[in-house]
């Protein structure tokens, strides 16, 4: 549905009935909705002038192409900041790099074997392919050499805690990918990713040589899915990788038989803290300047492949959100601020480096968007604000309904890493909600690459993001500030 | 269906409806097929114990997981023959470890880089996923940097000759899965091939410094799919590599823009001929046990997986079809021959080995079966035959139909490579037909692993080269020779 219909024009049952189903959508089923806060038909130009765009397919392919991996401390991540602000600048934006100290962890080699189990022939052993997760220790440069112990969750760890020390811990939770399916990726990403945020912790503190994890991701083309993990604190951290899924379960099968022993190379390095940016490119507000509402995605990106997806599309789609703005010569009331932050994958220091920065005006933070969940068509959007604040932003659902983008739900909690320090001290966070049935497919893995985006969905997500930072601009009071614990 | 139903059954008018699609299938629409030559009870009663076994599977696990890459001249390679050879001896069969000169190559290390194209920020360099292809010679240790020439085929490479000398040339060819969709995966692999079979000898010619093709597969998971090359006579072998998908597209993107450089390191060896087998099993013929129908798979796989697909279940599939003919105690009238062949892959030297042993009595080569296009659920059989003489097979056809695999057609030439110099020579061939809208996802890549086959797809394919096997055997007379260039 694009702008309301005149009276009596030949659609006016379709529309009817459209307007029916988002009268309901608010919780108005009787009753018309309130005048809009914002003006329909602007919204609906920034829609349309997004969709003529590839402002933003042009900046991802450079992110992309000509830089690819961008780990914060990379010169890729440097390299990346460079080129956002010089094409944010040279859009007309004001341009702020943001110096934010970053962790700097590098990979280096990553190798293992089964050199031993039940039935394996004299002269056999089985290469496995897996690679470490960010923040591991290393094995000595010659590797360690261990019995596997398998299981398939912290609790079955945790119950098997005397047969721990000096094994290399298998913890091999498979990515359900029905719930994926089923538009519940996070959900599949939680419990599949537990073992990899919280296994090697628990693993180290009872005293394991190593951890595996089987990877977190759904298609299985033996690719392995690195990621961050972390260690308590006062935990030693240890070596700790994962593993494609096809060799998760071919242990799984051969553990059956009887032990077996792997030997194990992982020689990444952890590096002092080194040097990076977030990068802030402002449309300054026509009446209240100081005041912003943030659209972002985040530049870094893991090494393996070249980031296109996570988090390139959500950045430069928030690129694209505010350069059409300019482009259609709009200045709402509140800045709009594009930021791409310099280190979600492994610190979240791009976050937390901005909130020190705004913490003593937090006031003037009205809003705050994250495009984290990348690849596929966007659906709409959610806030994690009230459902009462959440009607004041009908139409934004309402223009974007034309695009299949018109859903508009609230839910509780970080909609995004980067943004939740700031929503934790009460800012509104929102974030797109997209189609993320194959987002685990390729999710930190050597796939992540611009061949998978789509430049229409992306497109659509710079509408969204286009039209959602212009409502929350140009309101005329802000959103009311979010309760601690919402 | 199963066997013929007795006279006013119930079902009668679906088995009238069925028998009458089988007549039309053999071209007699209007009269009954004549008397089958082998009896429908014996096949009946092979392919539901075939469906029981779980035999074929435990071969396959053995070797995909026990054992895992069997390239020939590898350690794998003769693990595999001494493994086969020992279950089919234990499963009563009478064994024959044939020695073959096998080709002995080494794939080394293999990693490529571009280090320079249009818009590089300083500093950076793109990581390419590759993997050297079998039959390539090796870039100095320390790798060779070279201007990339982008063509999309042999044609273009030839036209461009003048621009190849000193080049790494990129034949980029996208494997068209609508083809494979459609049940012409043999034709999507001709298609896409190309390049890699023909592609590296032909820029040699030209004065290439090395050679890359986009990887021969469907599936774009970043996963390189390896294969043999060949150079022709005379010619120099040099570099030959297959590119990931993702990475020869964006070659194909940067090149638009201008120039770009490459880094290339691949260290294959080409050691001396090395000692591998045929691996033969029989089960004796009762009237001329000096004739010899063949049922067979290659034992040997490429290193990057564990051959479970390509080919541990064509093999296991032979071997579960003898096994399964022995375990009902039947002797047909003629020897049934397992042969897991030694050199698929690189060099067809089993095939040959073997026909240079019969070549003296080929008579006594009845008939040769390879199955080496598994994965999927079998949908029949064909054989390079005349249609008259496949008619002759229509009891194979019709006790197959009742799992899927009831489909029989002719098709002219080569059944499978080890099987060609016996075809060339005038015997039968047959093969599999398959379901084959995957197989190319995981071809000759490092996710070829046993999680990839179905348990029943494989019984069913031992069902259908059981049957077939047995009734080329036992049938009275052999079927005719095939002229050559049929």
């Amino acid at each position: 549905m694009r702008q309301p219909a005149p009276p009596f024009c030949p659609s006016l049952k379709f529309i009817a009935a459209s307007l029916l189903v988002l009268a309901s959508q608010l919780g108005q089923a009787q009753t018309a909705a309130p005048a809009p806060e914002v003006d329909l038909a602007t919204l609906a130009r920034i829609r349309d002038a997004a969709l003529q765009s590839d402002f933003a397919w042009q900046r991802l392919a450079n992110l992309a192409d000509k830089i690819g991996p961008r780990l914060a401390g990379s010169p890729g991540a440097e390299a990346a900041a460079a080129q956002v602000g010089a094409a944010m600048a040279a859009a007309g934006l004001a341009v702020t790099q943001q110096p934010v100290k970053v962790p700097h962890w590098e990979r280096g080699e990553e190798r293992a074997e089964l050199v031993d189990y039940a039935g394996r022939p004299a002269g056999i052993t089985q290469r496995l392919v897996l690679t470490t997760l960010g923040g591991s220790a290393a094995t000595p440069a010659a590797g360690l050499t261990a019995p596997v112990l398998l299981v398939h969750g912290i609790d079955e760890l945790a119950a098997r805690a005397a047969e721990v020390p000096g094994k290399i811990v298998l913890i091999s939770v498979p990515f359900d990918q029905h719930l994926a399916d089923n538009g519940l990726a996070g959900a599949a990403y939680g419990q599949a990713g537990e073992p990899r945020f919280r296994g090697p912790s628990v693993a180290a503190k009872l005293g394991a040589a190593a951890v595996l994890v089987r990877s977190v991701g759904a298609a299985n083309y033996r690719l392995p899915h690195t990621g961050a993990t972390g260690f308590a604190p006062g935990v030693q951290p240890l070596p700790a990788a994962a593993l494609s899924a096809e060799d998760a379960m071919l242990i799984e099968r051969l553990a059956a038989e009887g032990p077996v022993t792997m030997k194990l190379v992982l020689t990444p390095r952890t590096l002092p803290d080194a040097d990076g940016h977030n990068v802030l490119a402002d449309l300054p507000g026509r009446e209240h300047p100081d005041e912003v509402v943030i659209v972002s995605g985040h530049l870094d990106s893991w090494d393996l492949g070249t980031g296109a997806m996570d988090d390139g599309m959500g950045v430069a789609a928030a690129m694209g959100a505010v350069q059409v703005l300019k482009s259609l010569g709009l200045s709402p009331r509140r800045t709009v601020r594009m930021v791409a932050w310099a280190n979600e994958e492994n610190g979240a220091r791009g976050g937390k480096a901005y909130f020190e920065s705004v913490k003593g005006k937090l006031p003037t933070q009205v809003a705050a968007i994250e495009s984290d969940f990348g690849l596929g068509d966007p659906l709409g959007f959610f806030g994690a604000i009230s459902e009462a604040e959440l009607k004041r932003l009908a139409p934004v659902a309402q223009v974007l309904r034309s695009i299949g983008a018109g859903v508009m739900t609230t839910r509780a909690g970080e909609a995004g890493t980067d943004i939740e320090p700031l929503q934790q001290a009460g800012v509104p966070g929102f974030a797109p909600l997209v189609d993320t049935r194959h987002y685990f497919d390729y999710h930190h893995t050597a796939a992540d690459t611009l061949d998978k985006v789509d430049p229409q969905a992306l497109r659509k997500q710079v509408a969204l993001l286009a039209v959602l930072s212009y409502a929350l601009a140009e309101m005329k009071t802000p959103l009311a500030r979010v309760p601690a614990g919402h």
